[in-house]
């Protein structure tokens, strides 16, 4: 298991065998069941997911009350409050997992602990906030320009998989739109 | 001028002043008039900016042949087109100075020079990213819980000069409103 994390390493990073036997120990390796949280609002946020296998998502709780899904996290991607685990504050999310999953989790001390004694984990980690800064940039771009049917349909074209795996109910809130409006434009799209 | 970067990267990481000497050989100086274009559309996104003074913005042009800003950068920010930049490929977008501006910039091939050259700088960019992808994050919870006019009043509370500097126009553009609109609801406020 700890193997998709090791080639993820190495897709960026020259790390030995050897060295990563020292690396892997500065993660903890921990199995999530459905729709268990892993982070809750107003909890400090200590801790970095890493997705080993499973699924992901990251929401608040809106003024409504209701649940608004902002983010999703499939094998290899990381996952956290991102300013709220660099200062380790309260968080304003939850991390939910939405299939049973298998995740790596570091705390901000020993990942700080780890890129000094494995510099070369800096650039993994510069290469992991990177791609995935570069990914929300496109993102906000697709929110000026996209309608919400339009996001929807290139989603699911750039990642088929992940759009069959989300729930459509949790599509349907990450995207802004009801569950039943969803629903009709995919069968519009299908007929 | 330069001391303004040497403090940013004081700020993440330690380099010496004898390194900091090489370091900046890695970087041009550039100054760039008002309304200058850094990038346009189609181009090569061959270099990464960061403002020592001035202020830029990234735009595209909409379907409807509208410019459509979607980020900004003051002094300390960095700005490119990041999908563009890594692999080296045309941009959708522009970048272009809102004021006479100086600026550093830094090719993708410098920058991978640079980070080899001295790997403490890994650890300045792995921090300038792990920011930048924290904010965007930010950004893309207000676009879900915030309307508008509340992201209007919050961004001149948190960023009073920033507001102040960049002309309401942009700021409409930036914020989706008319700038018509944007005139209407600050007079409401100061009323």
């Amino acid at each position: 298991m700890l193997n998709t994390f090791k080639k993820h390493v190495d897709k960026f990073a020259q790390v030995s065998n050897d060295e990563f036997d020292e690396i892997k120990k500065f993660f903890d390796t921990k199995g999530v069941a459905k729709k268990e949280n892993l982070l809750a609002e107003g909890q400090i946020c200590r801790h970095h997911y890493f997705v080993l296998e499973g699924l992901l998502r990251k929401f608040y709780i809106n003024e409504k009350g209701i649940e608004q899904t902002t983010e999703f996290a499939i094998e290899t991607w990381w996952m956290t409050d991102n300013i709220a685990y660099e200062h380790k504050l309260p968080s304003e999310f939850y991390i939910q997992a939405v299939e049973k999953s298998q995740i790596l989790s570091i705390t901000q001390d020993n990942q700080e602990k780890l890129v000094q004694a494995f510099p070369v984990m800096e650039r993994y980690f510069r290469f992991v906030y990177q791609r995935a800064y570069a990914a929300a940039q496109m993102r906000v771009k697709y929110l000026y320009s996209l309608s919400k049917e339009e996001f929807y349909f290139q989603s699911v074209e750039r990642y088929p998989e992940f759009a069959q795996r989300v729930p459509q109910y949790l599509l349907a809130s990450f995207l802004g739109l009801t569950p039943e409006y969803l629903s009709e434009i995919r069968k519009k799209r299908s007929s």
